[in-house]
C-alpha cells in the first residue's frame, strides 16, 4: 500500500486524504498541533516542521512526501528530500515563499507583474514611492497568508504607521493595482511533463481572505494567456503537483499576483465541479499516475465559511450546496469549512452564491 | 459532532464513510471481521450482529444508526430500534430479506413481477413448473445475493439437481424473465416524505454479479414509470435512507425484480457522476438534512473490478477513470473495487467502458 506524507495537517491536508482513501492509500501527517483537521484522514505524527526526529519518522513511513502549505522549513524539505522524494521541490517552495523571488521569476518567464520594488529601509521605501506612485501596498516578503503582513498605503500619512508596522523585516513595495476581478488559474503537472489545467476561476476577496470562487469563466483568450503563463511557470519550476496561480484582471490584461505550489482554497469547487478533483490530480500527479480530466461539469460556485459555520447548515444544503466542515474549533477570520454547488447555468449558480451569502451572513 | 453507526463493514460502509467525514460526521461500525474495508473510514465494533454487547456499544456511542447489507438480523434492528433510530426501519428490512413477501409487496402495490409460486415441497415445484413453464428460476426465499441461492431450471432434467441443491430450504419459482436489459432505480427519502430519485441506471451483470452500470438512460416513459414504482414503494415502506430498485426491461414493460434498502452497487456512479452521491444522500437522508440534487452531471459508466484488481491500474486512470479500491484481499469473485467514468456524450462513455473492460480482462 502506498503512504502519503503530508507536511502540515490543516484542512488541505484533510482534503488531500480524502481524495487519497477511495484509491486506498494511507496518509500520514506531521503537524505542531493535536487535534488537526487532516486526523480524520490519516496518522498524525505531532512535531515541528523542523523536527528532525519527526521528519525521519516521516521519511521512513512514507514513500513520497508532499506539503500543504508554502511556509515549510526550505531546509525541512531539503533533508527529507535525501530520504524520500518530496513533491513539489524546494526550487518551487523557494521562489513561493518570497514575494521578491516570485515576482523575479514571473518576470524571467514573461509574465506580466504589477511595478514593484524591494523595499529594505525607509529610504528604499521613498524611492518606491517616487517610482510606483500612491497607493501603493506594502508587503512582507515572507510569511504572508491571507492578507497578513500587509499594508495599504494611500497618502504620505500611512507611510510611518506602515514602516512602524512592517519594516522590521525585508519588504516589497507594489503597485495598487485596480483590477476589475481577480482570477486564478490552477494546474498539475507530472515528472514528465504531462499537464492539465483546470477551468479558469473568478475569486472575490473579503478583508484579505478568500471569500467566493467561481467557475469556469467562460473567457477563451484569458484562459488561453492564464494558460501560456501557467505552462512557463510549470516548466521554469520543472514542477511535479498542483499549483495555483493567482491573476489580476485589470480590463483583458493580466498580472501575476502569486503563485501557490500547492492545492489551494480557489480550487475547492474541484471536488463537486471537476471530473477530476485538485486533490485527486495532486495525488496522481507525485505518485506518477496518470492525471485525470480536469473538466468542469457544470457552473460552480464555492463559498468559504470564515469564522463560524452557519447556526442552521441544512439551509445551505436546502440552497444546493456540498457542506465541507474542517473539524476545526471557531475562531474569527478562520477558514472552518466551505461550500460548493453545481449548477446547470452561471445565472442558477450566481443565485445559489447569493442566497448562500445570505444564509452566511445571517 | 454527529456519531453515525452502520452494521457491516464492506464497501458500501466504507463508502458511506468517505461521504460523511467531509460533513465532519463520525462513523463507528460493527462487523465480525478484522480488517475490514470500512476500517478506512471510522472505528470498528468487531463483533457479531446478533452480539448484544456490541450493539448495546453501537447504540451507546451512535446517534443514528445504519445498516450497509440487508442480511442483517431483524432481531437486531428491533433491539436497537429501542434504544437509538435505525434507519431504514424494519418493515423494508423484512421485506427485503424474504423473496415471497418482496414479491406481495410489489404486488400489492401494482408494480409489475415476473410470475412466481412460492416452493416448499417437490410437489410444489412440480405444481410451480405446471404453472410458470419452463425455464424459471428457482431461488432461495431469504440470504440470497450475487446470484448466490439460485438455480436455473431449463428442462425437466435440471428439477432433480436443484432441488437436491436448494430443496432444504424454503424457496421461490420465478418464471425466467426474457429481458432486452436490466434497469435500477434509487431514490432517497426523509421520514417527512420529501424525497429524490436519481437518473434511470442499465446494468450488466456476468455470474450473477454486477458488472458494468451506465447512466442517465434517457427514456422519459421508462424513467417516469420506474419513478412511480419507486414512489409507491418508498411510500408504503415509510422508509428512510436509499433505496433502490431493480428491474427488467422486457421490451418497454418494466417488471420488479427486487430491491436493496440501503446505497447500492449500481448507484456507486454518483460519487463522480451526480450532483450529489448515493452515500451523501443516504446520511442526509437518515440524519434529517435537505437531499441533495440528484441530477447527473454527465454520462457515467462504471465497472466493477471482480476477483482482482488490474495489473496496471494507471491504465484505468488513463482511460479516463477514477479508481475506487476497497483494500480488500483478492478473492475470485470478490467486489475489489470499482472505477466510474464521467464523459461528455453516451458515445464516448460507452467507449471508454469497452476500454476498461478491456484493461480489466486482460
Amino acid at each position: 500500500m502506498t503512504t502519503v506524507g503530508v507536511i502540515g495537517g490543516g484542512q488541505l491536508g484533510r482534503m488531500l486524504g480524502f481524495a487519497g482513501r477511495p484509491l486506498d492509500i494511507e496518509f500520514l501527517f506531521l503537524d505542531p498541533k493535536t487535534g488537526s483537521p487532516a486526523a480524520a484522514a490519516g496518522a498524525v505524527i505531532e512535531g515541528d516542521f523542523d523536527n528532525e526526529e519527526a521528519l525521519a519518522a516521516l521519511a521512513r513511513r512514507a514513500d513520497v512526501v508532499t506539503y500543504e502549505f508554502e511556509n515549510v522549513p526550505v531546509t525541512a524539505v531539503e533533508w527529507l528530500s535525501q530520504k524520500v522524494p518530496v513533491f513539489p521541490g524546494g526550487q518551487a517552495l523557494m521562489s513561493a515563499q518570497d514575494r521578491l523571488r516570485e515576482k523575479e521569476l514571473f518576470e524571467s518567464l514573461g509574465i506580466p507583474v504589477p511595478g514593484y520594488r524591494s523595499v529594505d529601509s525607509e529610504q528604499s521605501l521613498t524611492a518606491a514611492i517616487e517610482s510606483i506612485g500612491l497607493p501603493l501596498v506594502l508587503k512582507t516578503r515572507r510569511w504572508g497568508y491571507d492578507g497578513k503582513g500587509q499594508a495599504v498605503l494611500r497618502t504620505p500619512d500611512d507611510v510611518e504607521p506602515a514602516w512602524q508596522q512592517l519594516g522590521a523585516r525585508p519588504l516589497i513595495a507594489e503597485a495598487f493595482v485596480e483590477f476589475t476581478r481577480e482570477l486564478s488559474v490552477i494546474g498539475a503537472r507530472r515528472a514528465d511533463g504531462d499537464w492539465a489545467m483546470y477551468p479558469l476561476i473568478e475569486n472575490r476577496h473579503r478583508e484579505g481572505i478568500l471569500r467566493v470562487s467561481k467557475a469556469p469563466v467562460e473567457d477563451r483568450e484569458l484562459a488561453a494567456t492564464a494558460r501560456g503563463y501557467l505552462e512557463a511557470l510549470l516548466e521554469r519550476l520543472d514542477y511535479v503537483g498542483v499549483l495555483a496561480l493567482e491573476l489580476f484582471d485589470t480590463g483583458g490584461r493580466l498580472l501575476a499576483n502569486e503563485f501557490a505550489p500547492r492545492v489551494h482554497n480557489s480550487g475547492h469547487w474541484t471536488i463537486e465541479g471537476a471530473a477530476t478533483s485538485q486533490f485527486e490530480n495532486h495525488l496522481r500527479a507525485i505518485l506518477g499516475l496518470p492525471l485525470g480530466d480536469t473538466r468542469a461539469l457544470g457552473q460552480a460556485g464555492m463559498v468559504n465559511l470564515i469564522g463560524a459555520l452557519p447556526g442552521r447548515p441544512a439551509e445551505l444544503e436546502r440552497a444546493g450546496f456540498q457542506l465541507h466542515d474542517y473539524g476545526k474549533m471557531a475562531r474569527p477570520g478562520r477558514k472552518l469549512g466551505h461550500a460548493t454547488t453545481v449548477a446547470e447555468s452561471a445565472a442558477e449558480r450566481d443565485r445559489r452564491l447569493s442566497e448562500a451569502l445570505k444564509i452566511i451572513e445571517n
